[in-house]
């Protein structure tokens, strides 16, 4: 008999009947054989409505007050669920994060687990009860009600999977699996069977969506293997692991791409030390993030200094570069918005080197300028026109053999 | 420096809006120079919507997961209400049930409280916060969470007020105080300055419903001075405590009344010894309230019953008499509704006893019937048509001299 973990977003319990279809998924695989352990969200929109709550009191609400606000919307899940599982003749047991023995370190809102006691889980699996569990919620060793913050529910479900040493964690959402790219751009995209946490851990960062990257770092470190499944349909979804099980190693497993880029160019940018660290720490202390850099030396003493950004931050981008001229030093700021990233992810990449010069021949083949590029071990991004992206994406996954039999959709 | 226990009602919390109100109320005692532990229910219909959520999910929940699921409505009112505190300048923090040190007995939805660990209530009073506490929630030695059932939130509150040897507990409710009779009925009715705790028990049970009589006797156990006042108006409420600390010793306090009476009566029942008992056994089991009783024996074998019940009752009561026949062994069931409850109170009735008799000469007085009698050491109840219901209650309260200054409404 072996232990699963099973985790719910919060579109798949939005409503006590999409619970009661939950209970059945989670019944399903009971009647397997298995024991069961299962982690859910608050319900639909609850966590942005204890929110809005939040705001008619506060614009600068504490932190640990939020925690004990939005905790409730996953404690009235995981009673919902049982009383479900409870309804259908399945014995089950609700429990808090702190109730779980999920214990984090004293830091509101966004909390590291700090250990996992799993006694009374435990206890109750030997019962022979479903244990329902709260996401995104703990507490300190002083008792006090913690949040995970980013990736919560995902990370509490691989953390318990560790934990319990789970043979596997599934992670049930509103989509299929992973895909090779995004299937309502690109008609032949075609879900994988497999694909590794590192490919993951790229294809999460560039937007994919179905999993937190924080959940899949913790997966990785522990070895659990996960699953992304649909909540709705009942075929299996892709299994993330570690490269070795997996039954193929292709190039290229992925396709990643996002619009809305805007690349700016800060000109004539003095040559100091610590000019480049000075720029990017004042941009991350107004919360701009940064994502591709690149840097060219035109002369001895200054330096031209591109990077790309959300466009929905170059107001504030532009502002924070003019209120800081005198330090930063520099003589002129351009930008080009109307751009998208487009990317290229495989772990087999590694021992492949000419797949970033394969990528660029597809590009120029096509007639489409890249205007920015970043690699990494197994990735690599491309900026390039906002109207040419999908354009890109289709020649890529052509030129990588990622078509398969198209996807229903 | 003293310490105050204030509790808040459901009404008083219903919105963010009338929350920011309430922080207002804490923060005038606060800032007397008073410790100030703070215990509020849920916001408005919110306990409403979560038991309307589990019946969507089934018609049997278990107890324990009700729990889990109300529980997280007060903890919702906690931390609005710490953040509307911290808004406003003054240190303050929310604890659950749990936090608060509140530990009752196993039983779900309607728990006892065993034992209340003061120290990190003191603690945080000690740092100069104030504790903003989830009322009608406890938990289990083993961190079962449970709720105190009847009277939950005031409970509570006296129960801190207890623990915590405050100097006192105000019940914040939408009304001003405790009348001498229901001011939207009589015009003359006015509020009491104080009333003691047997007397606030009759009127309590008799459907006054400013407070939970379950409150009121752990108040009268542990000698806790209640004070019932309205959360909108500043004006002083009415005081609850022993008796001897009184200004004056009404021979009669107050009147409480109901309609929606039914006396129901039961012909010819047998003379077993076991009879009466399994008549109200098998009501009680039934959940039917039986609320006066008279026996009248009419020959050596047979006894007439008569009882009063709430109309709406009426039907299951008849089934439950009629299904029970053979069992009870009587000839027929008779019934009169449309009629209703009025009642005097007063501790100063044990030293008088014409009152009853006094009370009987009004209503002759009036020409109004008396269709039942009940009587306690500070209270006399007589049922009524229910059409003479007000003129009954005006005739009484001018015949004790309870008619002081018109009330404003």
């Amino acid at each position: 008999m072996a232990l699963i973990v099973q985790k719910f977003g919060g579109t798949s319990v939005g409503s006590p009947e999409k619970i009661l279809n939950v209970a059945n998924r989670v019944i399903e695989e009971k009647a397997r054989g298995n024991d069961v352990v299962v982690v859910v969200s608050a319900m639909g929109k609850t966590t942005d409505e204890l929110v809005s709550l939040a705001e008619r009191i506060t614009s600068k609400p504490s932190k640990r007050e939020m925690d004990m606000l939005l905790t409730t919307g996953e404690q009235v899940t995981i009673s919902l669920l049982t009383m479900a599982l409870l309804e259908k003749g399945y014995p089950a047991i609700s429990l808090t994060g702190w109730q779980a023995g999920m214990e984090t370190e004293a830091i509101f809102g966004n909390a590291r687990i700090m250990d996992i006691h799993t006694n009374r889980i435990a206890n109750e699996l030997k019962e022979g009860k479903i244990v329902v569990v709260a996401g995104f919620q703990g507490a300190t060793k002083d008792g006090e009600i913690t949040t995970l913050g980013r990736g919560g529910s995902d990370t509490t479900a691989v953390a318990l999977a560790a934990g319990l040493k789970a043979e596997k964690c599934d992670i049930y959402t509103d989509v299929t699996g992973v895909y090779t790219t995004d299937p309502r751009y690109v008609k032949t995209a075609r879900k994988l069977l497999s694909i590794s946490y590192d490919e993951m851990l790229e294809l999460a960062n560039l937007g994919a969506g179905v999993i937190h990257p924080r959940a899949v770092e913790f997966a990785k470190n522990y070895q659990i293997p996960l699953e992304v499944r649909s909540s709705m349909e009942a075929e299996s979804g892709t299994i993330i692991e570690e490269e070795g099980r997996m039954e193929q190693n292709l190039v290229v497993r992925g396709i990643a791409f996002e619009d809305n880029i805007t690349r700016v160019t800060v000109l004539g940018l003095k040559n100091q030390r610590a000019s480049l660290s000075t720029i990017f720490t004042t941009l991350a202390n107004n919360h701009l993030n940064v994502d591709i850099i690149i840097q060219s030396r035109t002369d001895r003493d200054t330096t031209d200094l591109s990077f790309s950004i959300h466009s929905k931050d170059l107001n504030d981008t532009l502002k924070v570069l003019k209120d800081n001229k005198e330090l930063l030093y520099f003589d002129n700021v351009q930008y080009e918005s109307n751009l998208a990233k487009v990317s290229i992810v495989g772990s087999g990449m590694v021992s492949n080197p000419g797949v970033a010069a394969q990528m660029f021949e597809v590009l120029a083949e096509q007639n489409i300028d890249v205007k920015m590029v970043s690699t990494s071990e197994i990735k690599v991004s491309t900026v390039v026109d906002e109207g040419e992206m999908v354009k890109a994406v289709e020649a890529l996954h052509d030129a990588f053999e990622l078509a398969g039999m198209p996807v229903k959709s």
